[in-house]
């Protein structure tokens, strides 16, 4: 059992209400490895990085259990920079600056070693660079995709051909809208599963997120959390904690698939807590521990013996 | 055991996306009642109507087994009538038409048999009102009560003043906001527990409920319906089912609160699959325990043996 990731491996810049960091490491593969091998290892991660990617973040990877065989290193140009800000109320922000660099030119290039992987995942890269990866891999237990609007606005078809391929695709509510052109989300989630995955997992942000499988409806509650610090990568981080919870696990039934949303949650609300992946990095298996069983605890309904009407 | 309900009684016109109905019973005492009439009698109404009240829904109530002794029939004035449209979305309406009749002087009178009520579920009115009857009543075990913005702007002392002796607070998540001046809900829910209520219960519409008392936080998932028909009185059907179910069980610790939130929760889940108060007046015990089971499902993370990480 492996896990492969693919996606950006990039460094942002990000400004919340609460603090600035100039530069600080990012990218959609970097927060799902970094979550995922809490997990389950090995972990194997294709991506592309520039002449500029420091050593030190090579190593944390490698201090992860990280397989690095498919991270190319383009010394002919500068890592994926991203510049943002956050507005007050982090539900919104906006882009000051994106500078593609080597990202622009992404080929993933799937070393054999990585073949047999039995989870894919797939991060928010271009839906026809996602395609290849599939192609270039023998078949998985289980394909993870995770897109955004911009895709399904600018690379629809190219999306569709892909989601042929897919079992479990995690987006946002509106995405999960504009994807299937309906308001209703159980609607939407009828016609996404008509266009090939088996699960949908749609996040509401501060709501929680809703897991749709061909078995029913899943509500995961979100954790109030009295501080949001920065929500960079925390959609990444769910992904990374969902499937390193399978991984680690290996069944695929549904009720499994309710414990790995919650791990993504638990994961995800760790993320928040501090700049870009930093809260990520020095866990412990004790905190992941808590913060699950807290989850479980915000949403369970106790039974007595006389307790139905 | 009884239950006392305080609130308003109406004639409502509604149009939605789906349909117009151009009068049809409603009021927050209506809703709360009828609601509770499923859990446990006797009900105690108190509310005024005008001359223009028509028998069948007098008959209504009293077919619930509802104590229409508190019922005042002003025959000066004709009911309070209520009219508006929803935008398409269901989230948002206009109000096309306020007659407030007879309940512009509305005075509740709590008759003698009344005054030893255990549970008293304070519709949405003036919290002057409200007051009004907390102070004509013995020591009831529970003060259960709704507001609105409306009140929250416009008669904010008088609110204060009522809220010191309410146990139970039921608000939206804008009311909470607002009522508590802190845009995050957890810290929004420690500011009201020191305005009085022990017990707050913040409805968030789409994406269920949470629940605010001293022992925690607890969750409650919306239950993913395809279509809502008309959300007109759901809130005061969620305020029915909350109290009843309390009334029926009789206990009032954190884990039977929670029960109370998803019965709550299951009741305004039937409310809005038609017109006004239709679909609460023939419902059956098993359509009731059916749904609560649903909600309980939906939420539901199945425990295995080595689910711990």
């Amino acid at each position: 059992m492996s896990i492969l990731v693919v996606g950006s491996v990039a460094y942002d810049g990000i400004e919340t209400p609460f603090g600035k960091t100039d530069r600080i490491l990012g990218g959609s593969a970097t927060y799902i490895s970094l979550t995922s091998s809490y997990f389950h290892k090995p972990l194997k991660l294709v991506g592309v990085v520039g002449s500029d990617f420091a050593d030190s973040d090579i190593q944390l990877f490698r201090d992860k259990n990280i397989d690095l065989e498919g991270l190319q290193i383009d010394k002919s140009g500068k890592t994926f920079f991203w510049k943002g800000r956050y507005h007050y109320d982090l539900n919104n922000r906006d882009t000051l600056d994106t500078q593609l660099n080597v990202f622009e030119k992404f080929d993933p290039v799937i070393p054999d070693s990585y073949r047999d992987a039995r989870i894919v995942c797939l991060g928010n890269i271009a839906p026809a660079l996602q395609g290849k990866v599939l192609e270039q891999i023998d078949k998985p237990d289980l394909v993870i995709l995770d897109t955004m609007n911009f895709w399904i606005e600018g690379a629809r078809a190219d999306l569709e051909g892909t989601l042929k391929r897919v079992d479990v695709l995690i987006i946002n509510d509106s995405e999960a809208r504009e994807l299937s052109g309906e308001p209703n989300l159980v609607k939407a989630a009828e016609k996404i599963h008509d266009m090939g995955p088996s699960t949908l997992i749609i996040k509401k942000g501060e709501h929680g997120a809703l897991l749709f499988t061909k078995g029913g409806v899943f509500s995961a509650p979100a954790y109030p959390i009295v501080d949001i610090f920065d929500p960079t990568g925390a959609g990444d981080t769910f992904l990374g904690g969902f499937a390193g919870w399978l991984a680690r696990s290996g069944t695929y039934d549904d009720d499994n698939f309710r414990r790995a949303v919650i791990y993504g949650s638990a994961m995800a609300s760790f993320c928040v807590e501090k700049f870009g992946p930093e809260r990520l990095i020095n866990l412990t298996a004790e905190e992941i521990i808590e913060r699950y069983t807290d989850f479980r605890t915000l949403s369970a309904i106790p039974v007595q013996q006389d307790d139905v009407f």
